[in-house]
């Protein structure tokens, strides 16, 4: 089932994707709803990213392809690498990605995203998917100057506009064999599938509620395939994984 | 003004400190409130961390002697670099750290600690103060291990209890010549003065907002000064700083 949050008329709604329209929920996909009578057609509304996270935690170095391309020597890490983006980094679907260095070179990374449901600290992986809500479709966007100069990854990663993140939450996807690409006008940048994850996500989120308390809405970026590569001003990038759909963002010149 | 957050007979209040006592306040710090009547002395009440963080902003290497205790050459970073830390690693102040590897090397850091008062993005140093509601003392407790074996640093000080801050709140502190101390176990081992901040506290506020949206009750830990080093299950840990207070927490073996 394909949930989408939305903006129309000046209000947000949840709802679910039904036949090409939007049919609007009572309650919120948290804490339960009903479905109602009243829908809209996609065209006439603007998508949000599905949830507004507390938390957004990036894993790296989650496909061994990726790894390789990034260090000398690709040996798999004994423990996921774990940081934590800030949550104005948040991007709506469609909105432009905007880099506030013209100078520096900006790369996409296409990412299956987590989204969780509810919260949990010390989740044994067998419980891991009582506490997904779904999953979506996530732009690690990042500075690599910023990067490389800092060592530490969050302030690459958390500039607004960042964490492009959409376009539906699905919350009955069988997550473990997808196939998910990026594109670049059109070119296909990255082409991979889930099943190459070093780390599982329910190993993921076991993983990281050893460390902090994970809560509704918090999310996920699992890491990034082989292939990133550089965005610059007039680019559209696409991320599109298999089962959820394509999350589309025009790279724009910061006004 | 001295303001401490605090539990007493099943409720949660916020006061000021007045001559050893804490006067309740109706409202909050930070739209506004009104002293009341009412009292507690300090004895009778469990002090709390002076605000719930949403979000923990950590800052790397900000004077420049703990800088060159950690690496060969200690050049000058060209920007301060910046990380997060998981809310839920907040710790008040008389609660025991619980290292949950009792193997690994657990360091402490003192730590002056900004805590913003109003929501701010792209704020001019020259504007900082007039978003900072005051200062704290802050413990960034970090697992050494982990620290050096992932890179980033967002895991070795997130966990539930390494993150310390109190005892109190101090809004009219001028934090540019401030003596700062850690002690275990009464013997001294971090002294330095907050002059010695190669980033001032404007220009971390300035910096940080550039990157993502300050809200009320984020609190950013400043950074730690030279003399960093172990702590073991049964120290006690004093973190003090001049014009605000002792914060003081045992370390416990994680039950």
């Amino acid at each position: 089932m394909k949930l989408a949050r939305f903006l129309v008329q000046g209000e947000i709604y949840y709802g679910e994707v039904q036949a090409g329209r939007l049919r609007v929920i009572k309650g919120n996909p948290f804490s339960g709803y009903q479905v109602t009578e009243k829908t809209f057609a996609v065209e006439e509304v603007k998508l949000l990213a599905p949830v507004t996270p507390g938390k957004i935690i990036g894993v790296g170095y989650n496909y061994f392809a990726h790894r390789e391309e990034f260090r000398e020597k690709a040996v798999l890490p004994p423990e996921p690498v774990i940081f934590l983006v800030a949550p104005s980094a948040l991007l709506h679907p469609g909105e432009a990605i905007q880099p506030p260095y013209a100078e520096h070179e900006i790369h996409y990374e296409a990412e299956l995203v987590v989204v969780m449901g509810k919260e949990g600290r010390d989740i044994p992986p067998e419980k891991a998917r009582e506490y997904i809500l779904g999953y979506t479709c996530g732009n690690d966007v990042s500075d690599r100057d910023i990067q490389k100069q800092d060592g530490q990854w969050t302030r690459a990663k958390s500039f607004p506009t960042f964490k492009p993140l959409g376009p539906v939450l699905v919350c009955d996807l069988e997550p473990t064999n997808l196939s998910i690409q990026s594109r670049v006008n059109g070119q296909v940048k990255q082409k991979s599938n889930t099943q190459l994850m070093i780390w599982s996500v329910e190993k993921l989120v076991s993983f990281i509620s050893q460390v902090m308390t994970l809560k509704p809405g918090d999310v996920i970026y699992t890491g990034t395939p082989a292939g990133v590569g550089p965005l610059v001003v007039g680019d559209i990038c696409e991320i599109e994984i298999e089962g959820i759909g394509i999350l589309r963002n025009p790279v724009k010149k910061l006004a």
